[in-house]
């Protein structure tokens, strides 16, 4: 047996492509990881922050802004109130947060077969968070829309490598602020049946959201399923507001998930070192936690961080740098020393266009993500521009790493198969093995099959036109939509919705606040 | 105080610019980690794969092509020599390498600023290796040639963030085969004063390569001062050929360090796992290193690994998959176990150009290189195509990836400055950190600034004429290389180097192999 090319199956370079796509679409529910996290701080280091938390907290405090309830909550707990500033005797926030805070919790999905574990040694993975603008290479950049937000809800489904449905995925810019949040909830109900994220925009919004979920899960009482995961964000540095803690109010007091995340560039929002930001986040982060188990105890908590650097020229975040990273991996290690499931990354940008920059600061963000240990990742797909919109060829591109993590987080195999020793030991030196039995019983699933990487010779490559990975996206996401059967929903349930959300929208004007 | 814009110095943008590249331009001769690798296996997995590896070598073994005088040694060692089949009592070939390999040793550069250590815990990055194409954006993909060659040696010494100055970065077409070692090493000594890499396609050509050491070092004897690292490939599977011995003997010979590298596309030239591509890796690893010793006891060594798996549609090698990664973290463990620097990942990609398949793939096998502890990287910079060619653009790309490395490398500042106390304690609820004396103190120097990202604003993105992230770095490789001023070299050396090649070239007629 020496040098041979590998057998080909029949029916040419469509139907292997066929076959290796049905062959590709094996829907794994969450990630379980196999591997310790990557950790950058030893226990001095990690001590240190904690305590300078625990003095920042003691000293600073934190303000709870237009939200008096919360100013009762604190002092009831025992903490120390002065007009909307709030400061906590040492350890009070991390006692609070340890005694009820669960360390990992199932959020329940429309279809069972899609719930997720939150918490380790668990990794989900969810879409782009948040953009105001939509990108793709034939329209190029543009404002979100409804229909925007429904093509990205049906792509996440489609997708195999994304856990969850996200939350607002991009801003349906066509809708008015106050009522865009029904018509998201609504989206997520209806053209997915992943898990999914509420409104936090306004305590009422984070209502509507616990409504609609309830007609959808068939229940009054969601109370011990958690069934949405919001994402509230501290206003650092050291401040909560109204709108932020009442939804987390609204979504803890009804069992609902609370993703808790201070959102720091360093140099404006904290001070521009790593040892900084990190012990910043962490006070915020154990105030919101904490405010989330003192309203009530055992509500399922995320403890985020978003934190990037600045850069000098424009004051923009910059992403894929290695103070993020750094960061990532410290946040990471906090929250596993805390005891709660940690939140951060994803694929992660400045960069305008799906091009080389996007793809080394979002691979290099993704890489840390993972390695640390992250069980919960916004931005896992289309993130372009700082955030300030999401892409669409992105998204194809940021899917086909997230499925590559799919296959690294299940590590090595060590099996006898694995091992292969009977190849090993058979083949001789200098005969290939691409004929050997053992090669030929495994081929088909031995490597993760890029769907977004061109592995062609240069010949055919230029044969097919030269494209590069981004123009070659643009079919991908357009045949996927093409072909969106979504998922089943009961037509009752379907028109309580619709009901439901056509009652709300009646019931007070549009408003773009 | 309120949110401020940062402070600007005047001069404008262009002053601005130039301020950051003179304050960027720090040149550290290596990477020192301060972190603990990732690791994907334990005791238990390492240890059997360990076992397999002696197995393979002892019921297997390895074959010794074409040179006779390897028998003789190998028989003298105590291993079963049949016909060109070596095979090896368990443990014999690890005992070899432990008792006389170093962990971790000095290659002299000429210019001692620039001497690198090699081992842990230190990181060597060095640019692309092998291409026989070049591509940049507006000539496209052509043949390498000796000019081509030199302004790649020109590009790696400029650089603050490639360490040395590499071996074959891309090939010489425009040479004969059989003269064009002569042509490199000369560049390498005359362009740079980086450490390098001799040849290794013919005994005969590593003789030249130490002899024009010899000239350029000013001595007659470099046995206890390495000043090249050469590259030899295994066969694989389980074959070492005469052309690498050979050039293995001479460099060990002459104290001169070998890189050892089985060169592995799993599926092809292993089997398709990663456990039985390990296991092949580590056995073909140990024998070549362990002949090494056995020709001079102590003689520098480098454990190399290069995988990948391959391409049903093409059989062409991937890189940026999961596989390739999860071997490489799995191959650093089993060096740091065994006691040998490492070699392995680089900036890999399969795509055709500098776009986001590039980066993607090229980042993820950087960040696994990174975290995996890798002490000597190729491949560092330039590398498309699987190889087959190298980009001026993806030179200039990747090359910034590698100071971020630079910066990632040193870990999280826990100073008083760090943890920047006074600023979290003063500055208050609400108040951003911009103009904050700590703020202003660290700025400059607070952030890595990548060079070829863009983060201004979309705006100004389509002002300066919406170019991607390869667009923008075409004028920066050949500004770099028209502001091209070589480090000096003794007028009389240099002679006697063009001598020495002028002799040798005209000794022999040219030829093609």
């Amino acid at each position: 047996m020496t040098s041979e090319t590998p057998r080909r199956r029949s029916g040419g370079r469509e139907a292997r492509i066929a076959h290796r796509a049905a062959a590709h679409v094996e829907t794994v529910p969450f990630l379980t990881r196999t591997m310790a996290p990557f950790e950058v701080l030893g226990e001095e280091g990690l001590s240190l922050l904690e305590e300078n938390a625990e003095i920042l907290l003691q000293e600073v405090g934190i303000e709870f802004r237009n939200d008096p309830a919360a100013l009762v909550t604190w002092r009831a707990a025992g903490a120390s109130v002065d007009g909307e500033r709030v400061r906590f005797p040492k350890g009070m926030l991390r006692s609070i947060v340890q005694a009820s805070a669960p360390r990992v919790w199932k959020q329940h999905a429309r279809n069972a077969e899609r719930d997720v574990m939150i918490g380790d040694p668990y990794t989900v993975l969810a879409p782009n968070y948040g953009s105001p603008f939509v990108h793709d290479l034939e329209r190029g950049r543009r404002y979100g829309t409804l229909h925007d937000f429904q093509n990205f809800v049906k792509l996440t489904w489609q997708s195999p490598y994304l856990h969850h449905s996200g939350g607002t995925i991009c801003e349906p810019v066509d809708v008015p602020v106050n009522k865009r949040h029904l018509d998201m909830v609504y989206a997520h109900l209806r053209f997915s049946d992943k898990p999914f994220m509420g409104s936090v925009t306004h305590p009422d919004r984070a209502r509507d959201s616990v409504e609609l979920a309830k007609i959808a899960f068939g229940t009054d009482d969601l109370t011990d399923k958690p069934v949405m995961l919001s994402l509230v964000n501290a206003n650092s540095p050291l401040v909560w507001d109204a709108a932020m803690i009442g939804a987390a109010r609204v979504y803890a007091e009804n069992g609902q998930g609370v993703l808790v995340t201070p959102f720091i560039l360093a140099g404006a929002m904290a001070p521009v070192t790593i040892a900084a930001a990190a012990t910043q986040t962490l006070a915020e982060a154990l105030a919101g936690m904490a405010f989330v188990q003192l309203t009530r105890p055992g509500a399922p908590v995320v403890f985020g961080s978003f934190a990037s650097s600045l850069s000098m020229q424009s004051g923009a975040p910059t992403f894929g740098t290695p103070e993020p990273s750094l960061l990532l991996y410290v946040m990471a290690h906090l929250a596993r020393r805390l005891g709660v499931p940690f939140r951060s990354g994803g694929h992660l940008t400045a960069s305008k266009l799906p091009d080389a920059q996007a793809a080394y600061e979002s691979a290099t963000t993704f890489q840390a993500t993972l390695m640390a240990g992250t069980n919960f990742v916004l931005h896992s797909a289309g993130w372009l521009e700082g955030g300030l919109a999401i892409g669409y060829e992105k998204f194809i591109l940021d899917e086909d790493q997230c499925g590559m993590a799919s296959t690294f987080v299940k590590g090595v195999d060590l099996s006898e198969n694995g091992q292969a020793m009977d190849a090993l030991l058979t083949n001789g030196p200098g005969n290939h093995f691409m004929g050997h039995p053992h090669t030929l019983r495994n081929f088909e699933t031995a490597f993760y099959r890029a769907s977004t990487a061109n592995n062609d010779s240069y010949e055919q490559w230029l044969e097919q036109g030269s494209l590069d990975a981004a123009q070659r996206a643009t079919p991908v996401w357009k045949k996927r939509l093409a072909e969106y059967e979504g998922p089943p929903i009961d037509p009752g349930v379907d028109e309580a919705l619709l009901d439901y959300i056509a009652r709300r929208k009646g019931s007070f004007p549009d408003s773009d606040v």
